[in-house]
């Protein structure tokens, strides 16, 4: 296993509704080597309050904070983006441990850039925002208390990608670009608008199957050049539907 | 590996400074299971920010803090007591990960009170504390900022015993059933004659692009439902395809 390249590995934070818990992830994330946070969605937090949590050694880490209006914006440049959530509903999933998931991480992050996503203290991500993931995170907790504080959420994931970065060989040097989240976002749009055309996809809930091509794409860590090819296919299924009709 | 008895396990937090963080160590023991907390050496906290940090959810863990004077008066009841620090000075040691000490901790939790010992956010246990203690964690970091919030070391050393004590479920167990060769050629075979329908294969050499979705495909690792998915789109394409031919 590589070590994680960490500069590659960004926390961003989606609506996160309390400044004490931003310098708070601010600190744990440094703890573990990880400078990079991204707010998405909020702002004009009590800066005081953030700094007494995180800390004066970690100070550096909230001023580099970039603040963005949309969760899109938050996401578009990076190649993995791993969601986080307690609530497994129907649809949600698959979840990986945080572990399995650490591997992965440090493995990908050698050659690619990833984003560590957590929603709102007190929903979470949405499957609205769950979608735009690659791979969804669970940490197991009690089942009589499963609401983790945020930076404790937080904490877990960067400890489990600190300590699965340990200096052995692995596959990741072998490992191809993958392509952009808004690459992807490219080709799910050619994708669902082609489904609808032929009638394929339930105008009413356009999303369920949709929901099924995603996860399966994201599993297979689809590359760059692929995306092209599947792009190039859906664009000659237009023409030809296109042709034949006139 | 058996499950930890958590009623058998107690977290001592000697001379804590800040009310805020007894609440989030009550709220991160309660995560994992883990429900009783003693105070050593200091009393009176605000209790208005302890709630605020536990949340709700854990004020009975909070209601239920046992406040006593000495650090001997908190461990004289405990079989085995594993010290927390960051500092790995001479004679501290030897020291454990959180991983190695969560197992032992599982172990001998079955028939043994265990306390897991932490110190002042300042200053951490002194050596004096440490000779107290049977085993001793550090909480690896990154050598750039090793300080951890209090509550975020009580998370991590808590979390590592409840992986400990979950039952492992093997990759085997978990993963999903996976397409059969048989299924996959149908699948090919299907897709190789619409896009040579449609134009996008070469006759000369059909195969060129097909081996590249050949390539995606199993790297995927496509699953039997999935198949059946993508061969509903060739399907749906090829009569769009047809009836507007017709």
């Amino acid at each position: 296993m590589l070590k994680a390249r960490t500069k590659n590995i960004s926390i961003v934070l989606y609506k996160p509704k309390y400044a004490g818990n931003i310098g708070a992830v601010a600190r744990a994330a440094k703890n573990m080597g990880i400078s990079n946070i991204i707010v998405a969605g909020a702002r004009d937090f009590d800066n005081e309050e953030m700094r007494q949590r995180s800390t004066h050694l970690a100070a550096d880490v909230l001023d580099n904070i970039q603040y963005v209006e949309s969760i899109q914006e938050a996401l578009g440049s990076f190649n993995y983006i791993v969601g986080t959530t307690a609530r497994l509903g129907k649809g949600r999933g698959p979840f990986l441990a945080p572990r399995q998931a650490a591997r992965d991480i440090a493995d990908i992050s050698q050659k690619n850039k990833v984003a560590l996503l957590f929603g709102p203290e007190d929903t979470g991500l949405a499957n609205e925002e769950l979608r735009l993931c690659h791979a969804v995170v669970t940490i197991p907790t009690s089942r009589e208390f499963t609401s983790l504080n945020l930076s404790h959420a937080v904490m877990i994931l960067c400890y489990e990608i600190f300590i699965a970065s340990s200096p052995a060989v692995s596959a990741a040097e072998a490992a191809p670009k993958l392509a952009l989240s808004s690459e992807l976002e490219g080709m799910y749009g050619q994708i669902k608008t082609l489904l609808a055309d032929i009638g394929f996809l339930n105008p009413e809930n356009p999303d369920y199957w949709m929901m099924h091509l995603r996860r399966f794409f994201t599993r297979a860590g689809i590359l760059s050049r692929e995306v092209k090819i599947v792009r190039g296919i859906c664009r000659q299924l237009e023409w030809y539907a296109h042709h034949k009709k006139t």
